[in-house]
């Protein structure tokens, strides 16, 4: 019995599936203090057997390299009662003969967009989701990449478009790639959300032309075969079509991959990648 | 019989060395045409026996993908007599016996750097070095990152500084990293030849802000728990420093594993990073 978990910041997903990572049955209800939470996702996977293997997908921070001594924890977070709370020490007392992999949602989403979404039969796939923040999550060589921490990809900082005094929101950086190009950032510059701006807004193509020069950064640190680009403020019509023209322009010629016109493509698995990336994380080990 | 072969664009360097990355015996020469290039380092290995493994660390742009078409061959490149000719197919003629490992020479030369030289015991480890242009090698969960092509760290684009514009030297994109903080970038906008600035210029400041905001990116992407930059460019004394302070201030706290102060490191193993990173190819597989 294959299961995963994705454990958001409102809301939690468990589901069991299949070892490609289609789910066969899942159980949404909201997130609340740790021991609850897990509490419910463990009750409702008992009722269905013991499972094999167990797949995280979680909000960050997070620990997910073996061997540190904050693997399997919730790194500090302003999300009350979460901090230090251990995901796979939890799952490992409940389930002690399963194998329990974890990892961020945003590098499950990655791995399962990879594996059966927009990017399948490639190797190298970088994922973006833009909402509330900006996150990435990258398979490289078949690996999904975390570093020392984990990848932080809103946070790079990008050329400002000509005559753009837009300060930006980041309460860290300002007009790092979030600031400039979140969901908050495109209300606050705009003054009204993403999704009531009309498909001919020209927030789309200053939205286009930041994320264009942040997937720069991304085409030339880890050369991805193909950039899926989701979340919620990523869904006006034409956008992908935008991004793409400007990142062939900006590349200049310079880096065949992204040449195609078909570089920067929507996400196909909506709502679903989370889940099930963590039941891919539970059937293939941690790729990494 | 472990042996590795260097090939730049003006020299060529082969070996014989140990497991283990140290070279026992070396042999180096100018880079001339394909076939009596290959032939000096094929005859120079003969004459010492059959190599069970041989590394090759190339100039680029290469195939380095495994079952593409185009794998160990030179692609297109302004050196003469060079583009197409199968650096791998050459090799196994001679060796038929020989496993051969190819990569970038930035490749090569991070991998040495992470497994023997400034990254010691790490396993993420990003390598810089700067000289005529800005190359990158990264090692990511102890792979090296080789994508759809290879990474181009020095064409991303970064912010400009206040009040700066200098339009940048890059034949492709102008202002890119590259263009804004490579030997000739320094030489065109100083008017003087980089190691002849000397080190309290107010140019090393400049340098440092730009190199500062290439290495963010690479720290929101692929979270390295270390950056080694090297290179000709670098040799001033402070820079690393400089980098250092400017990376801790654009971070804003934000990324744990810069704080430390000597995140951004000198290079230990200096000309040797090639040889020896093709030594460890050999030895270790492609670790891709």
């Amino acid at each position: 019995m294959i299961a995963g978990i994705e454990l958001g910041g409102t809301k939690t997903v468990v589901a069991i599936g299949s070892a490609d990572g289609r789910v066969i049955e899942e159980f949404r209800f909201p997130t609340t203090l740790p021991q609850e939470t897990l509490g419910v996702a463990i009750e409702w996977l008992r009722a269905r057997g013991q499972p094999t293997s167990i797949g995280i997908a979680a909000f960050g921070p997070i620990g997910i390299v073996p061997n540190r001594a904050n693997y399997g924890k919730v790194l500090e977070t302003p999300k009350a009662g979460w901090a230090g709370f251990s995901l796979v020490g939890c799952l490992a007392s409940a389930f002690p003969t399963a194998g329990i992999i974890l990892d961020t949602d945003v590098n499950a989403a990655a791995l399962a967009e990879a594996r059966i979404g927009a990017g399948i039969g490639l190797d190298d796939v970088a994922y973006i989701t833009i909402g509330t923040g900006i996150g990435g999550g990258i398979l490289s060589g078949g690996h999904l990449i975390h570093g020392a921490l984990h990848p932080e990809f809103g946070h790079l900082k990008v050329p400002r478009m000509a005559g753009d005094d837009f300060p930006g929101t980041c309460s860290f950086h300002g007009d790092c790639l979030e600031g400039l190009a979140s969901g908050p950032a495109i209300a606050a510059r705009w003054g009204t959300p993403a999704h009531e701006l009309p498909a001919d807004h020209p927030a789309w193509e200053t939205q286009a032309w930041y994320l264009a020069h942040g997937i720069l950064s991304l085409v030339a640190i880890v050369s991805p075969s193909r950039v899926i680009v989701g979340g919620g403020v990523c869904q006006a019509e034409g956008l992908h079509r935008k991004i793409n023209a400007r990142l062939i322009e900006i590349a200049a010629g310079y880096f065949p991959p992204v040449l195609g016109g078909d570089y920067v493509v929507p996400p196909a698995l909506g709502q679903q990648a989370g889940i099930c990336g963590a039941l891919l994380l539970a059937s293939s080990g941690n790729e990494g």
